[in-house]
This record gives structure tokens, C-alpha cells and sequence, in this order.
């Protein structure tokens, strides 16, 4: 058995406590938290909540530590720390600053002797790996990645802070015109604009100037100026009712070509359609926390992402039942 | 650079040779042939092509030798042998007999150091690695392989084993509505008819008799009869015209649900859509070249599938690059 132990209880801790129901090898042994733990509810009977504080002590009952805190303020001190005492995995993805990322847990994670991976979950994660496989199989071609259509939580919270705001949810959708031809083997250059568009689903104060507040979404630079956005005004009911989910996905796409002549198009696609965004990052940090215990055992030690990792270390099959069901 | 040869020069050794001009780390010192040497005509300039008699003679002078041949009697006796004396990389294709080969494979190359790389391709082959990756990280689901539309050279040959037909082409088509259903997150056990049918393409000679040879196909066991199957007899200018090339492609699909009462429906898919199927194939076995070369310089050497390597390993990039461009 892998005793687990979540550290964080947000949608993403909630997330790895369900994933783990589906994984018999495992165990979860406690969450950890930095709230009072009195405060949180977990939905697993008998399930210990600890203070963080406690987590040093408990350093030989837990083999892998999954850290499920936020990439902008949690994970940047949390995982570098923690790598030296603990097993960890991590959903690191501020992309721009994983390299920066896996220097501090390398080092963390190699001077105890420790196993880390970061940056797994979708994109960084699934997402990554399809680029890097399709990148190296089809060596002449372009990746594109397109998200949605989705929730896109950072968006949200954008609209959310504008004035007048009370609620609001952004959906990243792909531009469907543009996604057909990419399929059809076409290497366009594409804006942000070409690729994705923004459909804002937003609840007013009483009285406000919705114009005004409109046009503070489709005028925000970086967020919703580059791209086509619409901006749909909502009941507080109506948001609660269709828009309480966490829906996303998307798809990698690899435009290749083969050939003396480069005469034959292959293209390459890797697509999710996720009910639940933070479940399913919560399934991949699981499946990743077991290859952390057995590269561990292994005594491969330091900070990992999911290129370092052979497929078969992220299964509870052996190799043997492995190429006699799925090979 | 790597030093690789090829050994046979079908399809897929036409393919390998297009695939290494992509790769500017490898160099294609030679292709080896069981036939005269003087009747093979490569379409690289001065590309040298040998007896394989000749083979053992340059084993210090290849890295990596890429086994082209089929895998009905070709590969089960070539790739042990060989594998004794080079790295070397296959494209074994018959699933029930993948365990066999392995051990085979497997004890020759640690007798002779070397590091092999068996069932590369899509399927199996990337087809296998998203249904492992899938199933680890969705561990409560279906997996789905849906093969096609692509022309299939067993079914294809099987046509022209019967009196009166001079050529044929078979093509594998997924039922879209069957399709349709499993994209949707149903997890439906499905018969061969439901997921495939069979579209024929024949060439028949002068005088024969049609309403026979459209019989003997639908009633073929195993081949067509579990099948719905049409028969199209066409033109021996129709079939140059319009069935020269080898499409293929296909789609594994993983439906699998997460949440405390599995409340919420994921779908992965992964999909090819490939003008040429051995070029895609050949595409394969080069980057596999690539990892079984860096491989064995760490001294991991035995039998390894897909499974067990890590996607860096088939990449000319470093791990620093790929973190900072890919990940």
C-alpha cells in the first residue's frame, strides 16, 4: 500500500481525496491544512484533518505528500520545502516559472534523498507529454494547443474584481472555424484572437451600469482585449443553476508530415472533455504520486516531470500483465 | 549523431529512410536486403545497400539497426537474433504473441548488452501508450480502439486469395453513430459489427462471376462475416486512380468518471488521422532509434516496449529545453 496524505483541502485537495476511492493500492492517510482543522469537513468517514504544523512528525506514515495548494503563492514555497522531507507531487502551472520551479525542488528533493514531480495535471501534464511525444514522432509539423470549451477560473476572478461585479464565470472556447483547419492539415500562423474567444457570464449589483462594466471586460488588456468576448448579463440564480460546474478541456493538436517529398499530411490529436477540471488534474496527481513511491524505492531521487517518467510507473499492473492487456 | 541501418526495404524501410532526413542527429549509414543487393533502388543518393550476410561485419559501425520486416515471419526470427549484436527496434505487430517475442527478444539482447525496443508504432505502439496513460489516470472507466478509415493489408489480401479477383483494397470504417455514443461518455459493450464496418474495393477478372466473389467475401469468417461489409467492384484504372495510397488512422478513446458518486464524465481522446500509415510507422521507429541509442550508453539494456520510456528519451532536445518549450 502507498499512504498518501493531501496537503490543502480547496477543489483540487477534494479532488485527489475522491481519486484515491479509485486507486486500491493506496491509502489516504490524513489531509493537512493551514486552516483550523475543526473548520474543515472532509467527506471520507474517519478521515484525520491535522494542522500543517503536524506534518513533520508524521514523516514515516506518509510515503507520497500531495501538495494542492495554488501556483501563484502556495507551491512556490511549499514544494521546495516540503521535497526534503516528503515524497511530493505537485500541479505547478505557472509555465513561464516551472524551470525556475524545478531548480528549487531539485536541489530540495536530492539533499533528502526524496522523489518530486511537478507540473502534472493536464496542461502542465497530459497536455505537455502529447506535445513532446507528437513533437518527436512527427518532427516536422506545429503544435497547437487549444483550451475549452471551459471554465477558466483566472478569468473569473478578473471579471469578479471589476466594479459592480458580484459574480462571474468565463468560458475559454476554441474557435471552431479555426480548429477545422488545423485538422485539415493546414500550418497556419495563428493570433489569440484566431484561436479562442471569451463568452463572460455575469451577475450586476443592483443598479449598475452594465455598459460600463461591459466594456471594462472586452477593454481588460491581456485578459479579454486580444480576443472576441461576449458578456452576458445574469440572475444570480441563473449563475447558481448553470454555471455551478467546473467544466473544461481542449485538445493538442500535431500538423506532421512524412514523406521523400513531404507529400503526406498525419495529424496527431489528443483531446479532453473534462465534466471536472480539478478532478481530473486531482486523478493525474494521484496516478503520479505512485510513480513517485516507486521511483523513490528505486532510489531515483530529485525533482521529476511527467517526461521523466516511463508510462508504466504511473500503473498499479506489472510490466508483464501491462503487455499482455494494453500493448 | 546516431549511426542507423535499415533492414529490409518495403514500406516501412522506404519510411525510415524518409523519417531519419527529419532528424538532423541521426545519419543512415545503410540499408541491408535478403535480395541482390543491385536490384534495390533507394532514393537517397549514395546510400549504400548490402547482402545482409554483410550485416555482422559493421557492428561497430551502427548504433541502432531498425528491423523493417513483417511480423508474421520476419520479426519473430530476425529481431532475437539481431538483437544479440545491435541495438535495435521493431515494429512487431501480433498482439497475442507481443509476451513471447519479449522474452525472446529480451534474453538475447542482455546476453549481448544490448538495448531492443519491440511493438513500436501506433498500434501498438502511441495507441498502447495513451491506453496505459489513460487507464492510470481514469482508473474507473472503458477504453475504446477504433481503427480507421484506412486501408487494411491483411483484410486487403485476404480479397484477392479469392478465385476471380485480381485486386482489392479493404477499408476499416468505425460506425460513427457507435462512435457518437462512446464520445458521449456511455460506456456501452459494444460487438465488432457495432464498432467497424468493411468497405471493399475489387478488381475482378473478365468474365468472373460477381455474385460469387461478393458472397465469399461478407461470408469470410473472422475477416468479414462479424462485420457489415460492402463490396464495390470497380476498375483496375479506378483502383490506381483512387486506392494508391495507404491511409489509416483511428481514435482510442477512455471514458472514465471521478467525484465522490463518480458524478462527473471525463473523455480522453487520442487521435490519428494519417495519409500514410508505414511512414507514420517508420516515424515511430526512428525517435524509438533515438531512445534505445541513449539507453544503452546508460546502460539500460534488455527488452523495453513504450511502456517503459520515458518521453524525454526520444526527443533531440535536452530536459532543460523541453521544460522551458514544451512542458
Amino acid at each position: 500500500m502507498i499512504n498518501v496524505a493531501i496537503f490543502g483541502y480547496g477543489n483540487l485537495g477534494k479532488g485527489v481525496e475522491a481519486a484515491i476511492r479509485q486507486n486500491d493500492d493506496m491509502c489516504l492517510k490524513a489531509v493537512f491544512t493551514r486552516r483550523n482543522p475543526e473548520s474543515v469537513q472532509v467527506r471520507t468517514p474517519g478521515l484525520s484533518v491535522y494542522n500543517a504544523e503536524k506534518l513533520l512528525e508524521m514523516q514515516d506514515e506518509i510515503d507520497v505528500l500531495i501538495l494542492c495548494g495554488g501556483s501563484a503563492t502556495d507551491l512556490p514555497t511549499q514544494t521546495p520545502y516540503y521535497a526534503q522531507y516528503f515524497n511530493v507531487v505537485d500541479s505547478f502551472d505557472n509555465h513561464a516559472n516551472i524551470p525556475l520551479h524545478f531548480d528549487a525542488v531539485n536541489k530540495s528533493a536530492l539533499s533528502g534523498k526524496k522523489t518530486a514531480l511537478i507540473s502534472a495535471g493536464w496542461d502542465p501534464g497530459m497536455f505537455s507529454v502529447n506535445r513532446l511525444y507528437s513533437s518527436c514522432i512527427q518532427p516536422e509539423g506545429k503544435n497547437y494547443t487549444f483550451w475549452g470549451r471551459g471554465v477558466s477560473q483566472g478569468h473569473s476572478d478578473a471579471i469578479r474584481r471589476i466594479a459592480g461585479v458580484i459574480d462571474a464565470r468565463q468560458y475559454t472556447v476554441p474557435v471552431e472555424e479555426t480548429v477545422e483547419i488545423v485538422r485539415r492539415g493546414e500550418q497556419p500562423t495563428l493570433t489569440a484572437r484566431q484561436m479562442h474567444k471569451r463568452e463572460c457570464y455575469v451577475v450586476a449589483a443592483e443598479g449598475a451600469d452594465l455598459s460600463a462594466i461591459e466594456s471594462a471586460i472586452k477593454t481588460m488588456p491581456n485578459y479579454f482585449e486580444p480576443y472576441d468576448t461576449t458578456v452576458h448579463f445574469i440572475t444570480a440564480e441563473e449563475m447558481k443553476e448553470s454555471h455551478n460546474e467546473l467544466p473544461h478541456g481542449g485538445f493538442v493538436i500535431r500538423s506532421g508530415v512524412t514523406g521523400m517529398e513531404k507529400e503526406h499530411k498525419n495529424i496527431i490529436e489528443y483531446k479532453l472533455t473534462l465534466d471536472s477540471n480539478p478532478e481530473f488534474t486531482s486523478s493525474v496527481l494521484v496516478a503520479g504520486a505512485r510513480a513517485v513511491a516507486r521511483l523513490n524505492k528505486e532510489g531515483q531521487t530529485g525533482c521529476k516531470t511527467m517526461f521523466d517518467i516511463a508510462p508504466a510507473y504511473y500503473s498499479p499492473l506489472s510490466a508483464d500483465d501491462l503487455r499482455h492487456t494494453m500493448l
